[in-house]
């Protein structure tokens, strides 16, 4: 009836952008992650007669649940575990995360990710950790990859029903423990226009969408060929110029998307000055102004070192491969 | 023998961005402009035995006539010419812009204008305007445009020795005097990678290059439509997105072109949210980190007042429709 999972944020290095089905939520395109350490969401959810009605406090805050945005998000996903489980008791949720949220650091993906894990547990759902992956999918998409740890492909699936659009782990956090993401916060505001919203427009609007898709597999099959080799040459060219499409696709968007704000660029200029004066690194982001620096542990502390020193320095927060979901004895209530 | 003009620099509405043939410099795409008043480049040329040798005197500093980017710039231009005219003298050539050169606000349009429109009369070719355009193609794509005032269209053209590939008026300046650009200096130097080199490397990689072309169309039709019906809001819109397209052909091309820096985006973002506030104004942007806000000379001023007082204010320099190129009787030497 109570239970607490651990999920991780995940940051893509080969992005989703797009559905094919916005109801199942099934992406236009497969994508590939690391599941972050340090990047945490704990959830407690507790079900039974007890709770007098669905309930979320998020981050400590009681959220709204007459909202048009919790009837959209939590409480259609709610719903749809429910029916999964065939009970239909309240549900209270309990979610803290250690980062800011709805900024662009992934919060929904680590969010649901903890949250299907947790319900598993407290409605004895039984989901293997492919299943889980599948039912956190149904929360938001690029949850169902924060379900593993390291490096994990998240296959687009062909089937209507999405059976087969989950996440696959291709490297756990071992495989390549010397891979960094150096998180630079440029503004931790909770963004404007939500991924979900987003996208969709871009799926319906954008010039370039056709030419996204095309562009995706090869993508895909430059980073899982540099992650098993541990190439990082080809790992960090491929994500930085993937992420450069995204943005791409974004601000084509009509209306336009541009996330970027002043520090996002400067810090996007810096990592292309750096890596041309010879100090390995690439960049990364997501629907959002932050930017992620992918280097190897070695040049970190320099690259640390000179964000430090930039006109406007960000917050910075460093990030090595994590593990992927867990339950956990550690209750929020 | 000896002659000078006049001409101004030009900023699309509807980009110019990728060749159809690298040699005669035709664009794959048909682009729209604004000549204006203000950004101007005045250029003497002398030519006859008494010139030793070719010579190019830029901003008052004498450029090697030697390297590589004079033989293959304004070397390979005098050579067109001498071709066309039929002699061997020398040519000398003193041009000076009142305005930052290769920083993105369209010098080579002014200077290859001026240029041509001089050499014209030195030599005694005997073109006409339309001629001219073509002449000055042969320099710089977007020079063909600055031959004209006003709003100029840039006809595609679809032979292959680039006979029908040149400017037209679409309005002069006095169709529509209060139309404004606010043009906003957020850097001066020189820009590492020269338009010519960028489009050519956008037209190999970028994969949204179809995307790009196949929209110019559509924003040429709404534009020409719209500077005919003196539609502001259409106009401007219309200039904003098509700005956007072709910087995120830009920043997808390999290697990637990004122009912007934290100044540039300060401008954009702001410019979106006076617009949203009510203060109706639009933003187009070059291959370089200017920031051209479209608006009327009504709120102009109060455009100018909250550039002022953003974090990092740039130069501002306000412009209005101005005159094509002509024949003036001031020599710089």
């Amino acid at each position: 009836m109570k239970a607490s999972a651990v999920a991780r944020a995940n940051i893509a290095l080969v992005k989703y952008w797009g559905k094919r089905d916005e109801e199942r939520i099934l992406p236009a395109n497969g994508s590939i992650s690391l599941t972050l350490d340090g990047f945490t969401t704990l959830t407690t959810v507790e079900t039974g007669p007890r709770a007098p009605r669905d309930e979320l406090i998020l981050d400590g805050k009681a959220r709204g649940t007459d909202t048009r945005e919790f009837r959209e998000t939590v409480s259609r996903f709610i719903g749809l575990v429910r029916h999964e489980a065939g009970m239909l008791d309240p549900v209270k949720i309990v979610s803290r995360n250690d980062f800011p949220t709805g900024a662009g650091l992934a919060s929904s993906a680590s969010g649901y990710a903890a949250l299907a894990c947790a319900l598993n547990e407290a409605l004895a759902l039984g989901l293997d950790a492919r299943e889980l992956s599948i039912l956190a999918r149904r929360g938001s998409g690029s949850a169902t990859r924060s379900v593993f740890g390291g490096f994990v492909e998240w296959v687009r699936g062909e089937r209507g029903d999405g059976s087969d659009s989950h996440a696959v782990p291709l490297a756990g956090p071992d495989h390549w423990p010397a891979f960094r993401m150096v998180v630079c916060l440029t503004d931790t505001q909770e963004k404007k226009v939500k991924s979900r919203a987003g996208m969709a427009s871009s799926v319906a609007t954008s010039p370039f969408w056709g030419g996204w898709l095309r562009c995706v597999e090869a993508d895909l099959e430059a980073v899982r060929h540099g992650v098993a080799s541990r190439d990082f040459s080809l790992v960090g060219a491929t994500a930085e110029a993937n992420a450069l499409k995204m943005h791409a696709v974004m601000m084509t968007t009509s209306p336009s998307l541009l996330y970027w704000n002043p520090r996002t660029v400067q810090i996007l200029q810096a990592v292309r000055e750096w890596r041309e004066g010879g100090l390995e690194c690439y960049f990364t982001m997501d629907a959002g102004p932050q930017v992620k620096i992918l280097c190897i542990e070695d040049v970190s502390p320099e690259i640390r070192t000179r964000l430090s020193r930039l006109p406007h320095p960000p917050d910075v927060v460093e990030a090595s491969p994590g593990e992927g979901v867990a339950l956990t004895e550690k209750h929020l209530f």
